[in-house]
């Protein structure tokens, strides 16, 4: 196999040839904008990995690994609109460079667009078993962005509803890209499907690490202010597992806190709620219950495919995400 | 055939049998909500009207005539966001009732929905033919609507630019719901692509139409507040003929009104303008135009089919459109 940085150049050089242009280019521009801030681009590299597992050639995986990566920029794009959120990587977001309605009308252009890509990518018998999982996939996607609003407004959000919550968000969509990967790759129904829960395992744990990472990372290597998820007052496993676990009165202060918007105390909250989390062990329990996604992921890898190489890096790759510090 | 009226109940049927249920609620409900606003649905029943020509049973083109009407909601929830609308068909907007993220979601996953509901409708030898014309009028209606916000900071807007505007943002749409019919009930690529481009002239027709009856239409008959479009300086075909058609003065007049967006004057800029345009002849410039993409649409119809009765249901159902006073 190609090593794993060779993949991510035949990546980057198909979303970069992707067909994203067309009048007027204030609709297209924004998709060649958000494609190239770049990102791990572990999601389509998911996919090359998972139909190498199975003996296909890398360069009949691209088109498939480009429309997953398509669909992640558009749930960001919209996402961000919706977050009001001024930076994506370091960079002005499509709302803030161009306007609302344009990071709207992009987005809904991306998502036809990824159609469009898996309409090339995938074999006229495949189409319809790639659509209908594709379809669900996206809309259990738009369910988790619905259900993390609506935990806004609420603080009595369980541990079991926010679990879900983030498979829906994020896990599904790592479970589909081995999905497809796999079975665009040759794989059977049946071992794509195992490949597909063991995304689902490891998106739920590389969530939760990330999580872990927004409160107890460190800022000098994450590059991020940290607290971010403690600053808009976000129901992370961190928080849920804290309000559970701390006495009655800590409970209240964090609560006290977390209604408090007020800027000038947002480095006092952000102090305060991370001193109760590692009270509460929040700490070392989220550590732990991420490694035991992870692994239940990992667990389930094991026995797959017929290429040794390409399961050990997606091993590697998962095992990177799992001790990255940013 | 049934009688349209009969055609019409099918169609609404299945829009209220479609599968728009899900957790969380918030994200179907505004899928329900606007699909029961109600609207002529004259694109599903072209679709159903289409596939009769070439002799296919009603049934089997309603779930291709519910995906283009999914479509077309799914446009309006958007457009309602980006135009800061109120009131569709005198109810609250989605993004009204609920709030612009939810509304920004539940549009998204509507136009997932309506892959769900052509992956269900369509045979699978024709499923890759059926995507790729959708996802083209998709982009061309997205690309539409983008234009005509760029239209809004221009002064300078052709009548070329204009009608390539309302062909993108409106006529596709038309002509694809021919096409859609004609192809799912057996008609040739040929005879298909000619119904589509009969849909895309009358689709023209059909909105030049619209224009006319916003500004010259009977208030008391379309229950409207008369002069819409002026009010918020839209670059409709009457505006372009009459800025192009009046002394320099009167279209210096007409531009000042244009950028005087004072609530308390809105009326006194309605008569204005509407003087203006009357004076120009854009009046029954506007018909005669209208008129003139309509019968170009009906002349391509005239020979094609197998069973007259649903030709001339086309031809009576898009003679009502061009004769509304509503």
């Amino acid at each position: 196999m190609a090593a794993p940085h060779t993949i991510l150049d035949h990546i980057e050089n198909t979303l970069k040839a992707l067909p994203l242009h067309g009048t007027p280019d204030e609709l297209y521009a924004p998709m060649r904008y958000i494609l190239t801030l770049g990102g791990k681009r572990f999601r389509p590299l998911l996919v090359v990995l998972a139909g190498g597992m199975y003996g296909a050639a890398e360069d009949t995986l691209l088109g498939g690994a480009a429309a997953v990566e398509i669909f992640h920029n558009f749930s960001l794009m919209h996402d961000d609109i919706m977050d009001q959120a001024p930076l994506r990587r370091g960079q002005p977001t499509v709302h803030h460079v161009w306007n609302i309605p344009t990071a709207i009308l992009a987005g809904d252009g991306m998502l036809v667009k990824v159609y469009e890509v898996l309409l090339g990518a995938v074999a006229p018998h495949l189409l319809p078993e790639v659509l209908t999982r594709f379809n669900r996939t996206a809309l259990e996607v738009v369910e988790g962005q619905q259900l993390d609003m609506n935990f806004e407004g609420r603080n009595d959000v369980t541990e079991a509803e926010y679990l879900e919550m983030i498979r829906l968000k994020t896990a599904v969509l790592v479970g589909f890209s081995l999905w497809l990967g796999a079975r665009l790759g040759g794989a059977s129904a049946a071992e794509a499907q195992e490949l597909y829960l063991a995304g689902e395992r490891m998106g739920i744990g590389f969530q939760l690490y990330d999580d872990y990472l927004d409160t107890f990372g460190d800022p000098a290597l994450t590059g991020k202010q940290p607290g971010g998820d403690i600053r808009v007052s976000k129901k992370t496993w961190l928080l849920i597992h804290t309000l559970q676990h701390v006495a009655e009165g800590q409970k209240h202060e964090a609560l006290a806190w977390l209604h408090d918007k007020t800027p000038a105390r947002a480095n006092n909250k952000v102090a305060a709620i991370t001193a109760l989390m590692a009270q509460a062990g929040a700490h070392s329990a989220c550590q732990q219950i991420s490694e035991a996604y992870y692994q239940q992921g990992l667990h389930k890898v094991k026995d797959l495919g017929t290429v040794p190489s390409y399961r050990t890096a997606i091993e590697e790759l998962a095992g990177k995400l799992m001790q990255r510090t940013s």
